[in-house]
């Protein structure tokens, strides 16, 4: 019989999150029947979706959502043998015992690189930054990208594979480390810290005068305004996230309504989850290993640890301070 | 010589129009040269467009841009003989002498069909309907399709080419008058009167609790967000028109981002001008009057008689009160 934690949604979220809304919680995990595995944790994920997926599908009381890499401690599954690693979707929880293959993939071959990466570059963020900018944008050499929270797991696959499609990359970023990462090592075109730009549509226009043909939003709200107004005409915008939404209340939830340029310029929009992709992420993670090996891209994590400081690194995504992906080590 | 007039915008709109705003003046116009026509204006149109247009293209004294249908009075160009008829892309005018055959084309063979639905349902309004609902939105027989504006010109069509498709239709207008002929004439499945209902978005999900596979917004503002928050995974919305915003200042321009529910629903927006599709308005054109002569679709006109009138016609569209297509016979 294993001791487990696990964190639980107490109370949804209302604006600013506090600490009573997420507990940490203990539980007796079931002796193995056949088919069973017990899973450990190794790394968990924190993403900002969970903010906005916790309002929308979540109860109280129900454990938080996300992903793992773990190592089977014990099997009766032979599809997973013990010691094997798994990407494991299944919530903030320290040890698991479960028989729901659909809930485990094994961890994909990645060589040498770190495990960890099946949470950010070769996981989910990866993959909704490939899918993301390449499916809906579809940028094309010597176009212009504007990608903002470009700091972030997403973002800054998103900047470095319009910059590998020949596009000229316009980041918005809130430190100034971040943004010297963009600046100097992945040779984004040009970078601001939206936190020391006055007028951010302003920015975008000097950046990049006859406008931006591909747009891609984790950020929502003002930056989204600023980034629909300098869109050139059968521009495509692929909304990502809202992260400066996802706290905010009342009035900060207001904006003015976009119909109008998204007329006249003619734009199309599309909102997407990553897993409609799923059945093609096999090969985009092949691809990005090699991007990864070639040099052509670069990754940079921000590591938290301890399961029990989940709920602080979670938090810590909607300050921005979080350079790259944001994992915790069990 | 000719004595013509026009109407030119003498201020920029500023919220509510203003009578100061469009002045009608006299002009004389010049002798014909070779290659010019004299035309008369029969039919001219006023539409929703002009109002943002003129704001973003218009300077103040310009000539209000807009369609008419005319007659050519003299002619020294074959391409348009003497006493036939054209659509004409010249604006607010009388008569107008030119050479520049971008802005003429030959009113299409009608039959017996009154020479204004040129510029109706076998012009810039029907193609806005076509295109914009079965280009952008791709109903297929079964879904729901939701248009608001529903007793203008282009709403009233879309609901009836849904229809055609197979498509249970949701739709919106704003006097009695027009709820009637959407509902008894046009068969189309729920129409609301939105002045009466209280919650347009609770009103949607009670004729379409499954949701909404298309939406086909004029109207912008409250309407579209009532429209987003009641569309199914994987819906697609056509973005026509905001009207409801057109005359909007300040804080009626703001309202909910709606980008945490693209995302999470993955819906697809697009707008559009129409003019994006001129190559094809032929075809179309063909089949709509196909449509009309089977009694498959009907339209309706709301015709404002003198030209010195086009400005009441015009700040009446923002009323509601017109059925149909609004047009001003000269």
């Amino acid at each position: 019989m294993v001791q487990a934690k696990k964190w639980i949604l107490a109370h949804h979220f209302d604006g600013q999150p506090k600490d009573s809304d997420l507990q940490l919680v203990e539980e007796t995990l079931p002796d193995l029947k056949d088919g069973d595995v017990l899973i450990e944790a190794v790394f968990l994920s924190v993403d900002p979706y969970m903010r906005p997926y916790s309002a929308r599908s979540l109860k109280e009381g129900d454990t938080m959502i996300g992903s793992q890499v773990a190592q089977v401690k014990e099997s009766r599954n032979a599809n997973f043998p013990k010691d094997s690693y798994v990407v494991a979707n299944v919530g903030w929880r320290s040890h698991t015992v479960t028989s729901d293959e659909s809930l485990l993939r094994p961890v994909p071959p990645f060589g040498k690189l770190p495990l960890s990466y099946a949470l950010g570059i070769l996981g989910m963020p990866g993959m909704t930054a490939y899918f993301g900018l390449l499916e809906i944008c579809h940028p094309k050499e010597g176009e212009v990208v504007l990608v903002n929270g470009a700091g972030g797991a997403v973002g800054s696959l998103v900047g470095q594979i319009a910059k590998l499609k020949g596009c000229k990359v316009i980041a918005f970023a809130g430190t100034e480390e971040k943004c010297r990462w963009l600046r100097e090592d992945l040779k984004l075109d040009v970078v601001y810290n939206y936190k020391k730009v006055a007028d951010q549509e302003k920015a975008i226009r000097e950046a990049a005068p006859d406008g931006v043909d591909c747009f891609f939003d984790n950020v929502g709200g003002e930056a989204f305004t600023a980034g629909i107004h300098n869109m050139k005409t059968f521009g495509r915008v692929s909304l990502c996230g809202a992260i400066s939404t996802y706290n905010a209340k009342g009035e900060e939830l207001r904006g003015p309504y976009a119909n109008g340029i998204i007329i006249s310029r003619q734009l199309k929009l599309e909102g997407f989850i990553v897993l409609r992709w799923l059945p093609k992420w096999g090969d985009a993670i092949k691809e990005t290993i090699g991007w990864i090996q070639q040099g052509k891209v670069q990754t940079k994590e921000t590591v938290t640890e301890g399961f029990e400081n989940m709920r602080a690194a979670f938090y810590g995504l909607f300050t921005g301070d979080n350079i790259g992906k944001a994992v915790v080590k069990a």
